[in-house]
């Protein structure tokens, strides 16, 4: 134990019985070194840095989630493909982010519009070794935590749009895209909420992202499905529509546990704090409540399966649960147990009913995205005001519908400009071969016969 | 808040005799805002939290774990069939300790039959942004963080049964009995140690659970092997085993080391406390003897299967390492490194030696998870004595006693009903095709042919 | 700030004149109970080990990866006995790490041979329940904490070995080697830098190993490959180069994920310290650049195999992505997110181009670990001049060269002797059936049929 925080104090008090009691307590507090505020003040930041820190593992988790559930989505013929989509979309989307997309989102007072349009350029870290009095927002957390995890949000929403386009789109052309959406599309519009721009201002509530991050990543997917069509095969001429089994479930449900998993960080570290009792008991909350409501997803869908089909349906349980989470992000602290449950649960029936929607309106989505991440994201962002009662349905709906129409039109725009200028299609013998060998000349399982 | 640190500024203020010391201390502490004190509270409160949500989301990983081990451990044409179970069983398990478990296990004043009996209802956390005041044990951790890591530990129970019955149960007819399990029979008995019951005041001493969990698990997995009965061909008539080897080794391996991953979270986690340097250097040490201890019980089976049969055994390494986790779960503080790998390649031992046991009673277990949870679970709470001078064996062996009597009886019951009621086994049909194709209609690897 | 706690001190010191200032100090902190420093150290303590306990977990994660990675990348019929190497090799290195390894390379004051030998003996922990007063390094970090980081560290070195030599390596051969490199080798040499020796007080600068884990493991693995000679059928007598292609690359892909995760864990821990703002601060700032390295190593090769082999490579592109995070390692935290991309992304180039290169010599690296771990290694440990002002390109290449000598050396030695008393390679016949059947008689996929 160091005296000297004591002695000054003892020192400055015994020696200035001249002075005021004000000035004398600063004088005081100055030579004193550390005081209890300090150090309040420090370990909400370590705090608060590490939630990033945890939380950011976590959603990097679910590229891996992705990948794996795609992959084991996917015929077996593209699954080298798929998963030379999900390393590079992560890698392209880190690149981008960092050179454009963190500071579009985050312009602090560098807005080129107000509210509206960001400010462009690389995203810079503190110094090495910041003190308490160089940080730059000490009340806050450190940049690079801050950095390191709202990228894989944006990662997050490229990881969405890979599973819809699945067996048939370009590689090339996918990776392009996602260069757009991970440098401009997705920042533009989160810096409208997250970046206190004009959704924000009007008090649009979207806690982790169920619109800003699923939905956006789910109206890409759905530009992107139908400029692209459907697999050969897929839809019969009579209307008929052909089931396409995923060729290996066991990874796909690896990957829903690993996003059940990553989305703890997903919405828990969107607390933004942890340093604090309030600030740490929110996050259980989120937790708790994410849980239960990936629980609620999976639960309806395994009985809604076993009620319409008389066979529980693996696939749309791993959905149902993904559904469940999705719903939940908009608002994963307000609510109590119960209605988590019950949210997540309306997000498992959600899936279950539109799965067969998408394909009734010829709408080819391989891993069904569109109805997890769209269909449930906007489910769970009308959700927030069953429980949250600062938000405002008309408010909510503003939001889902002007995200929606940007990333409809960004999206539509960019993919017609692929297809144009690159082609955005592979070729019909390429498809009916397999994309793994065709494109890429490498098989993902060659040691096993096919089936 | 103590007064220790305010006395002698009251001590001090003494001097101004004018004041009684209690009011004055008083006046002084509320005039303060923050304290030192306060600032610890404050943070050893965090911590814990944080323990419990990074020691959640482990446990929560070990349910994926149990999915991969399981799904690598059947045949093929089971595997989507487990991989429904895994989902659909934790799902249920964190449906049901929410709606009535959590409150069972942990009765505080409101025990039905004091010691024996907790109380029926729902978990309710605690409010949004709570305070230093108001939350519910400012001492220990918020209540989210706690139901969220409890609520792991009640799924994991479920997720042993699940492999020991695999590939001839019926879906729904597990499924009931997961309800019933981790809504009644597991949170029952563990309020008796853990809920501060009559075995708690008895001196049971199960750390992190190698009977409260593990043992519960494997007894309700024997008594439904049991039940069930062997799978189609797995004793000849002349009492020939006929080994049925796993589909997918590289999945089960996966898992086992997710289940490794995971353990660091179930053994450290319930520390219950890290903010202290003496509580992180005891979940430190719990960390270090869990690792030391998985990697006994993989050594010992390597060596010993070596010796034994010529050649080593994957699948008993990766059991081995497994029950050398559940054999130290019971007391993972108090031994050394040395006596923790000890008592890991013990629970190695017994694995390797009694899965042919059980094989001889023609009691078919399909993952070895009885050796594995129930007899290293065993194992691991009488070995609480050698390290822990404050257990006693008699006592460590009437927890045994009691809480298998318990589980084997309630168990028994609850599967005799399931049969009676709604039939346990799918039929021979079935069976023999696969439950995938038969109960599901869905093939976990439809591009693969068999070999 | 406030001063509404230093107001009371002030006062009360103010009223007893008659006391000396340094006594009366030291009487008030005495009586005080917790002050501000002591809460202080005890967080900083905490904060540090919780550092060691995550980041542990990370890297005990990428012994998931490693096994995942080459169970990918060999044939199928030899994926059991790789994931039974990846066990063992796990399991032996934590045993022989806390038996000596820890000892060797951390001897504090008890050098065998000042700054070049440790000390044997096995790892001893702090005691259960440690207070303050007591803790072995009060200002650090809890020694369990810190013993369970540092073996991590440990496997992986080991786990880079097991990949190079795959399917051909006896299985005991291997784990003998493993002993050896884990026991002696690898904390050896890592005592002259991070044990406080030699290397150190030159001042040679490895922030998380790319040269003191990764480039031993690569020399290892390099030796071995050279003493075993490459698979039958890999270079035909014309000086074709067969490609065998892995049998999984889903499981490879899911690998490469593990460890991309883990080495967050890896460089972030590397910190060593996590309570303090600068501290915690310059964490984030390594998370932030081991990631963006991933991205650039990743990004690098998805462009450079398209340039050059007009298709996109997914197994470079793995590799890269690996090559990317060895080559951030030796300093993750002194460059901005563009250099951190750039190192990381030569990174890839290397790969991309010594892949061919070791083909070419005939040394048969099954996964890339000589390009990755060695080649990687080499170019980041040189890397670390372009951000770190302390650094000196003449130290590094001290550093460099003596570490390769010593592992060259020692290796080729242990490699040599275990040839001439055991054998080191397995029959011809063995090698063509797999050893999955024929070493184990155990096949990792037994329900799928060989294409």
């Amino acid at each position: 134990m160091k005296l000297t925080k004591l002695l000054p104090l003892a020192a400055a008090v015994a020696l200035v019985p001249a002075l005021g009691l004000a000035q004398e307590a600063e004088a005081v507090e100055e030579a004193a070194g550390l005081t209890v505020e300090m150090l309040n003040t420090e370990m909400v930041f370590i705090f608060n840095s590490l939630l990033f820190l945890i939380g950011g593992i976590l959603v990097f988790w679910m590229a891996a989630g992705f990948a794996m559930l795609e992959a084991g989505f996917v015929r077996s013929k593209n699954t080298t493909m798929q998963l030379t989509k999900n390393v590079g979309l992560f890698s392209l989307a880190a690149f981008f982010y960092y050179l454009i997309g963190f500071n579009l989102m985050y312009p602090g007072d560098g807005w080129i519009i107000d509210g509206w349009l960001g400010a462009f350029g690389p995203a810079v870290l503190e110094a090495v070794g910041v003190g308490m009095d160089e940080a730059d927002d000490i009340e806050y957390a450190s940049v690079g935590s801050d950095f390191f995890f709202q990228l894989m949000f944006c990662a997050t929403t490229a990881s969405i749009v890979s599973g819809a386009l699945a067996e048939r789109i370009k590689l090339n052309a996918f990776l392009v895209f996602v260069v757009v959406l991970t440098a401009l599309i997705y920042p533009i519009q989160a810096s409208w909420s997250w970046g206190e721009g004009w959704l924000d201002a009007m008090g649009f509530s979207d806690f982790a992202g169920s619109t800003i991050v699923h939905s956006v990543g789910g109206w890409a997917a759905l530009t992107g499905a139908i400029i692209l069509g459907a697999r050969k095969g897929k839809y019969g001429p009579d209307g008929k529509v052909n089931p396409i089994p995923g060729s290996n479930l066991a990874l796909a449900t690896l990957g829903m546990f690993i996003l059940w998993m990553g989305w703890f960080g997903f919405n828990g570290g969107s607390e933004l704090a942890m340093g604090s009792v309030d600030a740490v008991a929110n996050v259980s909350r989120i937790f708790a409540n994410t849980n239960a409501a990936a629980a609620g997803g999976a639960i309806a869908a395994l009985l809604l399966t076993q009620i319409l089909f008389k066979k529980a349906d693996l696939t749309l349980m791993l959905n149902g649960a993904l559904a469940g989470l999705v719903a939940i992000t908009a608002e994963p602290l307000e609510p109590g147990l119960g209605l988590a449950t019950i949210i997540g649960a309306i997000g498992g029936v959600i899936v279950v009913f539109t799965v067969p929607l998408l394909d009734k309106l010829k709408i080819d989505d391989v891993v069904g995205a569109i109805p997890v991440h769209l269909f449930a994201g906007i489910w769970g962002t009308l959700a927030v005001v069953l429980s949250n009662g600062d938000a405002n349905i008309g408010t909510q709906v503003v939001g889902i519908v002007a995200i929606g129409a940007f990333a409809i039109v960004t999206s539509a725009i960019v993919w017609a400009i692929i297809k144009g200028v690159m082609g955005i299609r592979v070729s019909e013998e390429a498809e009916i071969n397999g994309l793994d060998k065709s494109e890429l000349g490498m098989e993902a399982y060659p040691d096993f016969a096919k089936g």
